[in-house]
């Protein structure tokens, strides 16, 4: 079972079966259908979520009303609130599924036990956290160029799976840029 | 010598004193004037740096030559391109001195030896990052927040010391606005 979540840990460092047996002996399993809440803004956030199958976004709501998303996450990546995560309060964001999800759950406690047993899991989410804050940093210059055929391609060049798979309104509002400048931008 | 980097890592992680000598002797010292540069891009990224003294900012320039500011950093912060850093590839970004500095130096290949030697410090830098990651999501929001006025007051409230310590022009790249508007919304 979720032969994917060793392969993603193997990409970093390597485990003996035993190991990952009892690593993924942390780990609780969660199916959400397309629509549904992972967190909602106030809720009090115990965990980080691997998904396994499945596209979900975090946002962020104005006061007006309008969503800003701050991220997505297909398979292979890792969605929480982080804020509320590491400081064991509560969701300043929402996350939900724009498709249905199959997602690995790890509790803040189960993963500083991990961290603390095994070097190699210490070591593994050592640089998934230097590659996230990495992505958050591209994410950053992406929204700071003011030029959207850029930020439109530079979309494009780091992540072209995500981008065939989205909603375009949900592309639209990542991007920054109103839904008839994207088709112009994307040629649909 | 660096009684401050000692306090810095023992929020996180306490150490005796020979663990701290021993991580001490794996850092260089580095003297910057105002507006020298610690980054040009294209370097060859070796090093991360903690800021024992001063204030640099990270930048990207884009095409028409306009900065483009992705952090700050003052004492007790961590600045280098981190993209570069941890991929041990070339900068693609800018960083230089807005006051004169005085960094303690990090080269990935000694980051990576303290890591496996001493699980303390492994823990502080896998905590870092995770709150780095944080810091940058907030960024992220403020960027997203199309009010200008809440944009001001979100960084008032995040980074007081930041803020009032920004020549004008910067703080006002920074919150994507006008030198005008940033003198509205800050009553100047």
């Amino acid at each position: 079972m979720s032969v994917e979540l060793r392969q993603h840990i193997e990409k970093i460092t390597p485990l003996t079966d035993e190991e990952f047996a009892y690593i993924l002996s942390h780990f609780k399993t969660k199916k959400l259908r397309k629509h549904q809440f992972l967190i909602q803004e106030g809720d009090h956030v115990h965990n980080d979520h691997w998904v396994q199958k499945g596209l979900l976004k975090a946002y962020h709501t104005d006061e007006d009303g309008k969503e800003r998303i701050l991220q997505f996450a297909m398979e292979d990546w890792w969605i929480t609130d982080y804020q509320a995560y590491f400081n064991e309060g509560n969701a300043s964001i929402y996350i939900d599924c724009i498709e249905d999800a199959e997602l690995l759950v790890l509790s803040l406690e189960n993963r500083e036990k991990l961290c603390n047993e095994i070097h190699g899991i210490a070591n593994f989410f050592r640089r998934k956290s230097n590659f996230g804050f990495i992505a958050l940093q591209q994410r950053i210059l992406l929204l700071l160029n003011k030029n959207p055929q850029e930020r439109y391609e530079r979309l494009l060049q780091l992540s072209p799976q995500l981008l065939k798979r989205l909603p375009k309104t949900l592309l639209a509002s990542y991007l920054g840029v109103s839904r008839e400048t994207l088709s112009r931008l994307s040629q649909f």
